[in-house]
């Protein structure tokens, strides 16, 4: 069970701009910081643009910064708008063709799984990436300024 | 976020062969009440076989069975061993080359809501899926049965 890259990139791509909100930051710079394709971040980025949770200046110069504070962007809601879908099993998507779907108690343990997963995200902000890490400390957002310097 | 189809064809074979405890089944029989592919199914009787949550029998009247009762059965179980991986960002992988892993605030939140993703399934095993469907009657089971008569 993975999530597509392009939901991998969003999250990347955000955290990158919060860092240098002092800035205009350009796709090529972050696809070299994360040594990560230039050509997927593009799509990313339109996506997050139509969204407006970035905003876009262009000529020379020119890049992107986040059009919302890193508080005022839900995990829950990144995860849910860039991931294409959440067809876990065959009878999650249009194309469900599963003869038991009407009977199976599966569907619902399932549906009950998932919104437990998102739920998670749902108590979290872009913020709350910044500020913890994986020891909790409260450091990380410094480092991970000094990391891309 | 898809789960693949390995997991998803592990949980329908495992309910079949618990519908039709009284009786061997054939990987032919079971391809064919889904419409789905018998090559799939094939590779799925042997993982589950190696586990032993089922049982073969060869030769002519041969089939399939379940190895143990269907309250045995785990679902977290099931989905934990069968899926190849959940690997849900490159961090989580072997291959991971996200150069700040180690400041950065996600992999923790991710991992919270895996755990909580795979929590669910813990709390149901197989019986839970035949006894239960989306309106929560009691009657599916026998509806399952009839279904696949």
């Amino acid at each position: 069970m993975r999530l597509t890259v392009r939901t991998d990139y969003a999250f990347r791509m955000l955290l990158y701009l919060a860092v240098h909100s002092d800035r205009l930051c350009t796709i090529s710079e972050i696809a070299k910081a994360y040594k990560i394709s230039e050509p997927h971040l593009m799509k990313v980025t339109h996506q997050l643009a139509q969204l407006e949770w970035i905003e876009t200046v262009r000529g020379k110069g020119g890049g992107m910064r986040l059009a919302r504070q890193p508080d005022e962007i839900s995990l829950a809601e990144v995860i849910k708008t860039v991931e294409p879908d959440f067809h876990l099993v065959e009878c999650f998507g249009n194309d469900n063709e599963c003869s038991i779907t009407e009977y199976c108690g599966l569907t619902a343990i399932m549906q009950e799984a998932l919104d437990a997963f998102i739920g998670c995200f749902a108590k979290y902000t872009l913020l709350d990436i910044l500020k913890s890490n994986q020891a909790g400390s409260d450091e990380s957002f410094e480092k991970i300024v000094n990391f891309f310097k």
